[in-house]
């Protein structure tokens, strides 16, 4: 199987994982996953003719000469429900939230009025015209209006429309359900003290975060030893999942022990290799339901791995319209090269500066320089073919999710 | 109390919040926080000089002439320890991970060798110099190094840096606990059928989205009448929490209850009236170890308060060194009015274009209208003096945190 491009494996992975079904969540539970219905108002927004301000209902007519003094009919209370009308020249004291008597067109707000008579009368001091300080009943949304339609992301905004229209229950798209695997002899668990020639486990930790941060379910394999018996038996349990990405063990003997126990379960080897840097020996396979991503070890790698072709995957799984990576046009602040004849994602801090975005490439000892790379914020892409960016070129970044939080 | 300008209320905010006590957590739930602590290296990173390839570890001065046919001394698979010397002419097979053995200082890929005499013997076909394909112990960090300083954001990466120094446990400064409350004899929850005069309390439902977004807890008091028992009764248990967010209330007969009730408590009000549009009947004041937010009842107005002040209020206790609010700069697509004489946060859709951001105000029908409002991923901000904005002029954007999701 000979290597191919990013684009060719991240079409490759897209086009073998679709949106999952959809499930019923409680409204809270909604935040950050895609509608998959349309919400329909199951009421007019607003449900009655509302005032917006404290003050006095009106009939607008009445008050265009000013001060004009008119007779307090009554008194409306948020959640009260006025059964009067005003008659002329009568206005009724009002809440802010609360219906508008009928008859009244508008609102004058309290400090802009005199109560005289002990509240019997009012005297409204500005003229005001019909409309103001009223939200009309139905002027946000008509009942049976589609006020959020499937595939709207569910943010906070979302959640209050979706509360608004009594969605105590949503239907979304389901989150998929990752496994992670480490594999390799020399790893142990970070409880540990590594012994010589061992380190410490860190691509589970890892993974589990970034699954987490996309929005997914993360369930952690533990870690495999080198041996086809123990890969094969966790690659079974994480057969129970949508994706199950494997770490390391890409490499023993001559042999890739990962893809070989991927091969013996019959699976289809989309491809084996990927003209990236970092991360050039990535395996993806499709097994019945799961597909499965064979990773490097290096936990730089990995990570990249993740984001550049599991990230988008997850959130097409999770039903986002739009679930390519986002980059940026940066202006990069120092020379760099690329001798790698790959298209590298480097370690890289972004920041945004009085309109433009500024790009600086970390100085890195490697894939495995987790040191260097956790100062970082983005990817700056440097293009197979480029083999140089010069200082003040503005070149192509990938900004992290959590970008906006450094 | 006169009316104050944003700034002045954000500086005022603050002030009067702290950064929050660290705490120990496990090291899958330190992600989003910050940490409180230096982490030191407690080993070499590497902890040993591993290889980054398959194939042979060599002596380089042994291959500068190739092809050279080497003897092969031992082979090592990831989690070995090596416990022997290259001597003169030698090499060892060794796998990714692997350690070095003794006087070996280079890797040769092993597509680059070949094996003769049944594995006893290698010819290396090219010629690599020292340091190649091999990770030298130390060189990311040594032993006694700090890796990440105190006032990190924990990240993906810097979970695994964390995990690769065996941090199980982790210091962190805590997460503030937020509680809100809805008030208004107006408002019904989400899972009642609203009678005349009512609706469903929204704010309570899109706070709690918010403030989980954050990464703080959110805890819902629910729903209080418009009288002072109800009100004091509730903002009693708000006393326990770190921030208490109120909406509504703030208007009933002639009478602001909810900041009657925080007089009534001898809370300090640290100010009660902020030239923001929408938001400007704000309320904050100081309780012993609580600062309460009196907010407005209208969705738009409580969520957008929410977004200027609260925000960068949580991430200031939980130890973020930078805790503002980031804007951009971005294109206005069209003419915008700001009729408000106050410093207008309007919704809008910004988007980035070829290097740009552009920003498209959208018609919003008020303070009630979460239906355009759910379309926005950002807040045009339009200073208080500045009376309109030409299409094609720069403005400044606040884009809410799920922006790239959108």
């Amino acid at each position: 199987m000979s290597i191919i491009s990013v684009r060719e494996a991240l079409d490759l992975t897209l086009g073998n994982v679709n949106r999952l079904p959809q499930e019923e969540v409680l409204l809270l539970e909604s935040r950050g996953r895609i509608l998959a219905k349309d919400l329909v108002a199951d009421a007019d927004l607003p449900p009655f003719t509302r005032s917006t301000m404290d003050g006095y209902a009106v009939r607008s007519q009445d008050i265009q000469e000013t001060p004009a003094t008119l007779e307090v009919a009554g008194y409306v209370p948020a959640g009260a429900n006025p059964n009067f009308a005003l008659k002329p020249r009568q206005a009724a004291k009002i809440m802010t939230g609360a219906p508008l008597p009928r008859k009244a067109d508008a609102v004058q707000q309290i400090e802009k009025t005199q109560n005289v008579d002990d509240g019997m009368k009012v005297v409204i001091l500005e003229a005001v015209g019909p409309g103001t300080n009223v939200a009309v009943q139905g002027s946000d949304a008509h009942i049976g209006d589609t006020v959020a339609t499937a595939g709207t992301y569910v943010s906070p905004a979302v959640i209050g429309l979706l509360a608004s229209a009594g969605a105590d229950v949503v239907t979304v798209y389901s989150r998929p359900s990752i496994a992670i695997l480490a594999t390799g002899d020399e790893l142990v668990d970070i409880t540990s003290k590594p012994l010589s020639g061992q380190i410490r486990n860190s691509n589970n930790y890892m993974l589990h975060t970034q699954v987490t941060q996309v929005g997914a379910y993360a369930s952690l394999l533990g870690i495999a030893r080198d041996h086809k018996a123990y890969i094969k038996n966790r690659v079974a349990q994480g057969l129970r999942h949508d994706l199950l990405l494997v770490t390391g063990g890409a490499s023993v003997g001559d042999l890739d022990l990962v893809g070989e126990v991927l091969e013996d379960f019959g699976f289809q080897i989309l491809f084996n290799k990927v003209s990236i840097k970092p991360g050039k020996p990535l395996i993806v396979a499709k097994a019945e339901k799961t597909l499965i991503f064979g990773m490097p070890g290096n936990p730089v790698s990995s990570a990249t791995v993740f984001e550049v072709f599991v990230r988008p995957a997850i959130r097409k799984m999770m039903g986002f319209p739009s679930y390519h990576n986002q980059t940026v046009s940066a202006l990069l602040t120092q020379h760099f090269f690329n001798r790698s004849k790959r298209e590298n994602y480097h370690p890289a801090v972004t920041w945004y500066e009085e309109g433009r975005f500024y790009c600086r490439p970390l100085m890195s000892r490697g894939s495995g320089d987790l040191t260097t790379y956790s100062l970082s914020n983005s990817y700056l892409i440097c293009p197979m073919e480029k083999t140089e960016a010069h200082e003040g070129e503005p070149i192509e970044v990938m900004l992290r999710s959590d970008f906006y939080y450094h």
